[in-house]
């Protein structure tokens, strides 16, 4: 996908029922280079694995605080290049606003460029107990949040349905490497 | 298309006919990843619908604009990471100049790399009618002009054919990437 | 591979069997962007060629000293952009830190982002004998290392298994590309 | 090929027999995307086409000197985003020289990383008598030169066949990338 998830990295869900809730999810630890169903675990509300084998990803926590909190249908998460540097970049401000691109609106609910999106970041953990605990509070401070960055670590986010997170997975990373890059010009406009 | 249509971002259009003026264009909304016939409307002059379903492109009234003002055979328009990053940093200058380059001589009428190309950048707005009244004043101002930045959002070019469209397209993303890069770098040239 | 192979360079091999010890490891000046079994010869501990015709790679001494000292099952020596680079960069140094990112959980052995890894830069040396001591010699010095790059030349990593080989060598070339891309940026956090 | 022959440019040629001298080489204004043997004519020591339809590229005088000069068996031109910024940013210095990197290892005749290669910049020019005769007079003050960049143009390499020619491609462009990107890094190797 893009050089998004190389080395086992990254893991994406999507809800297959509400009630009961029940996720798909990838397994850990495997290659995400070639998906295929087998890749795929069912879990219910509380992570326990209902169907498939295999363990669900070490991040199955927050795919079901986006399911319950944001109503997320599909959550996608990903370790780009550029992710990481921003993410990195803007830690001590704790995230960083985006504004003025037309990309923007392929964002649920933007309807113009003038928009300003808040990209919260969020220190990383591998207790994901409290992890999850920190991301719900970044999502009620930041209730128009279409994603979130874990510090050093990569992109989250959600969508109605698989296509409109693969959207925001899209927009959100080719945002942010307009912001990283640039970062990387120097000099004034003139030539 | 190399990374430049990500997200339902970007699209194109070429002249059916020219009495009636009928054009065929992407509909709204849809993956550019994998265009196929049922993606494309054909529109009267009026941007009217006259065949095929969904809408056309929000931005159906710049292709019209340049099928009449420049005689486009073809228009197409793009969101790469290099345009929406030099259309923010020349912005205050409303475009930029590029000359010297032997990849020039790829946009049509130019003889040799000595040419200077002006690439206008015009600031965005979502008011259609509004922003193609400016458009029309600046390809006005600018005849020799091969194409046009709009400012946070994308490259607009385009061709008396689809392949001449293609060329210029090429060519002025290589020629935005230049620009852009070459403000990355530092120092003297003394090693 | 990536780009990370390009023009004859980079060079691969595994263990076949342990006692006595062989391996199989790419013949040199050969095409990397498109291995197929001819491209492997046999060799033995003493790097004789067993099996297969044309010459051993010219560092086939380096993946002995991995066999023996690492117990690695496999190992994978690529050229890349960004490996070649760092590796000047911070040549001065002897190496440099990689430390807070997620990606280095990929790492055997580490289990959290906070983990510190030390990737250490040798000197390049056409002579092979000499290069494999100094190498050794580091690789004693530095005993939780899991690569090394030779300065302007690229990055050695291995694995138990092929598998694992392949997973450390792209979270090393995901983190040098990180590590030299934020060499780039420049300002501060404030926007 | 890798993004370095967008948009019609790029040529490539190959000497079919030397007594008399006869060439292919690929058509002007073609897109190099995609070439089949259409896109390639025979010429004669003058430049004149023997078989097939179309125009030589324009730039046939090039690749006929180097066929002469430099006994070149195989000439590529490429017009790169990296070739293309480097030839500007060293054009004042009429060239660099590239050292210490093993990659080098890769053009004829080299053996060791510790080889400096000065890669020629020559002023581009659309006088395609007044351009050869320069080159010439360049390939003659620099023996040992692997290639040149035209400035603000591209590059050109050759070999004695198309495969040393297609390696030295690779080489010189995987340093060409190395030594621009080497210039967008800032700071010092402290961290």
């Amino acid at each position: 996908m893009r050089g998004w998830a190389l080395g086992t990295s990254g893991n994406f869900s999507a809800v297959v029922s509400r009630e009961p809730l029940v996720l798909t999810i990838t397994a850990t630890g495997l290659d995400k280079g070639s998906l295929s169903p087998e890749h795929f675990l069912r879990i219910d509300a509380s992570g326990r694995v209902v169907e498939g084998l295999g363990r669900p990803s070490a991040e199955t926590a927050l795919h079901l605080l986006l399911a319950n909190v944001r109503r997320a249908g599909a959550v996608l998460h990903t370790h780009s290049v550029w992710s990481t540097i921003v993410s990195e970049f803007y830690a001590n401000a704790h995230g960083f606003w985006i504004e003025g691109y037309e990309m923007l609106k392929g964002l649920e609910g933007v309807k113009s460029h003038i928009h300003r999106e808040w990209l919260p970041i969020i220190e990383n953990d591998q207790d994901m107990a409290r992890l999850a605990g920190v991301v719900e509070s970044e999502l009620v401070r930041c209730p128009n949040a279409h994603g979130f960055l874990l510090r050093g670590h990569g992109l989250y986010t959600w969508g109605e349905s698989p296509e409109q997170a693969k959207r925001h997975l899209e927009i959100l990373e080719f945002l942010l490497e307009v912001v990283g890059r640039t970062r990387t010009l120097s000099g004034s406009t003139g030539r």
